[in-house]
């Protein structure tokens, strides 16, 4: 911590992943996430399949991340065709395309990042490869933008939810590692300290991947955040002290009415902020809004393998053939989240109205 | 899981610890705590030296089960002089109790026992060695019938609170491993089975030392009661999905208002079982009160080594240098727990006056 205790500014690019170069001959840098945080290693990929490996592998892992990453893939997957005639340059397109598509199928900023290119090229029929080469990096180069724009904005306004000298607790990891930007929760961390404010962040470990411990805590030490890891399980006594003022997270969907669901452990801690009269934030661009989901309880719930409960990190912790429980998420329910940051501005409170007021039509 | 889905019945000894022999060349048998859940491993201990490194090195654990492995380990040590005189018989007596005292100097039921021990000892001066030490076996097997009786009695008021069919949520290990009859949470749990009620427990890992993943587990699965692991993260979302109508967890230390503190998380865990209206449950022996406290904020809070969260598993899962706070208990308030149940009956509700009344004075 320096003596102003100012936060470190953002970083001019972003530390997930960047391109360095032109169309023709440029390589995407990536950040290793496997290696957090004992070793910071990066990757330069300098071909679409070495893309689809670090996507597939989780060196590179969040939804908008994910999205960046798979657009300048595309780019990288092309030069070798920029010089030939514009039919082997989108025959090579659809073969590039499936190829990320096939990194992570589920991961749905992916598909619309792989879309907007395809539209990019789609609607130049007539441009010689080479200069579609680089109308796509211009592409490739506005998901990267929008996405460090959306997380600037939620940063503003939530750090008007901060107060100089508070403790906030957040949990899992909604950082800049998830994005090309500073994150959504974290993001709203970063954004009051530029400000001046003075914060102690308690980062919940968040068993049972550990992203808090691993992650979270690496996010805010290299920008001179004051952090302190914690189990889950102390949240609650951390509150009872009195060293937190603010609960902060992320959200992987919200229904319409403001129902969000988030890592397994967000609910506990809503709750218990509730008990301790802490409000209770969640941080999230409109993109997390499945608004044809009338509330949470229609959002699927998955339940992941054993193994990372009985086997967390490499030893046995718990006998052969527990049974155990372990769902990925659970669902935050509307009424005990004081307020919900996106990029358009705070929907407070959380009623199906206002996420509509906020969100649009 | 039996087709009756009753509970195994407790073994005829303990699994923790067993004196097998005679006086003169008895052995002390004890299940190494250290390596489960992978290895089910027992240990004969011959002398007094080897008792104590059992103690130190936490192969057997829980205050009542290290009384009573000490009580044990006094015998061993003076199997040598057995055919002595008295006069080297009290002499290596008194060596004997600096050694077990020297194995863990904070464990309260260790001093109880060695100074029992010493009572038998100087109340019959005139008996020869030989009957002497048939005297100390005597008063060894005394403290473990005590402890077993203790065990019991807790387990036979608790199960009352319990009905068929119902999930019972718990937190950290509290069971027969940390005594020599069937615990005291966890005997709550094998009397309601005994009685013919199917109960399903869900056992919190309980981070940092995952007592419950590695201890909980093991106990209930050998007595055939069935157990769900969850991460401590997930017990809310457990009680608000229903599974579970009651929480029972044990206690370090109890104010004489009835606040308790015990393993890091209980706090969390009683504020959500509050929050979704089920009852929450302490079992915990009378000699866990602390009736020179009038409240639990005067119980001292041992904060312990961040490696237990940075390095839980073996491989480090935090940044170099991070801070943490390991908190080993909280306290919960007594508003928020519904009974304790001790070995003389239940506190209910739980102010200092109802305390009192079943203590005594």
């Amino acid at each position: 911590m320096s003596d102003t205790n100012a936060a470190r500014p953002a970083p001019q690019r972003s530390v997930t992943l960047s391109w360095w170069g032109d169309a023709a001959d440029g390589r995407l840098r990536l950040l290793d996430q496997t290696l957090l945080p004992a070793e910071e290693r990066e990757i330069d990929c300098d071909s679409v399949e070495t893309v689809r490996e670090a996507i597939r592998s989780l060196r590179v892992r969040g939804a908008p991340a994910i999205g960046v990453a798979a657009a300048y893939g595309v780019v990288l997957g092309l030069q070798d065709v920029a010089d030939g005639d514009r039919e082997s340059f989108s025959r090579r397109f659809d073969e590039v395309s499936d190829i990320l598509a096939s990194s992570r199928p589920t991961a749905v900023n992916l598909f619309t990042a792989l879309s907007r290119m395809r539209q990019v090229l789609e609607s130049h029929a007539d441009l010689p490869s080479g200069e579609m080469l680089a109308r796509l990096l211009d592409e490739a180069r506005a998901i990267e933008s929008e996405d460090r724009r959306m997380c600037a904005a939620i940063g503003r306004f939530g750090a008007e939810l901060l107060s100089d000298h508070q403790g906030v607790l957040t949990h899992c990891n909604a950082g800049g590692l998830a994005t090309a930007g500073d994150g959504t929760a974290l993001s709203v961390i970063f954004a009051a300290a530029a400000e001046g404010k003075h914060l102690h962040v308690y980062a919940d470990e968040t068993r049972p991947l550990l992203q808090g411990s691993r992650l979270t805590t690496w996010e805010l030490m290299r920008r001179d955040i004051p952090v302190t890891l914690i189990c889950d399980s102390a949240a609650g006594w951390v509150m009872k002290q009195k060293l937190v003022q603010a609960v902060v997270t992320g959200a992987d969907r919200i229904a319409a009415n403001g129902d969000a669901a988030n890592k397994i452990g967000t609910y506990s801690v809503a709750l218990l902020a509730r008990a301790h009269e802490i409000p209770f934030y969640i941080a999230a661009p409109s993109s997390t809004f499945d608004l044809t989901l009338p509330a949470g309880d229609g959002i699927p719930i998955e339940e992941r393998a054993a193994e990372e409960i009985t086997r967390g990190f490499g030893r046995q912790t718990a006998p052969d053939d527990v049974e155990t429980f372990n769902p990925a998420f659970d669902v935050t329910p509307a009424e005990l989240i004081t307020a919900i940051i996106t990029e358009r501005g705070l929907i407070r409170p959380v009623t199906t109205q206002t996420v509509r007021e906020v969100l649009g039509p």
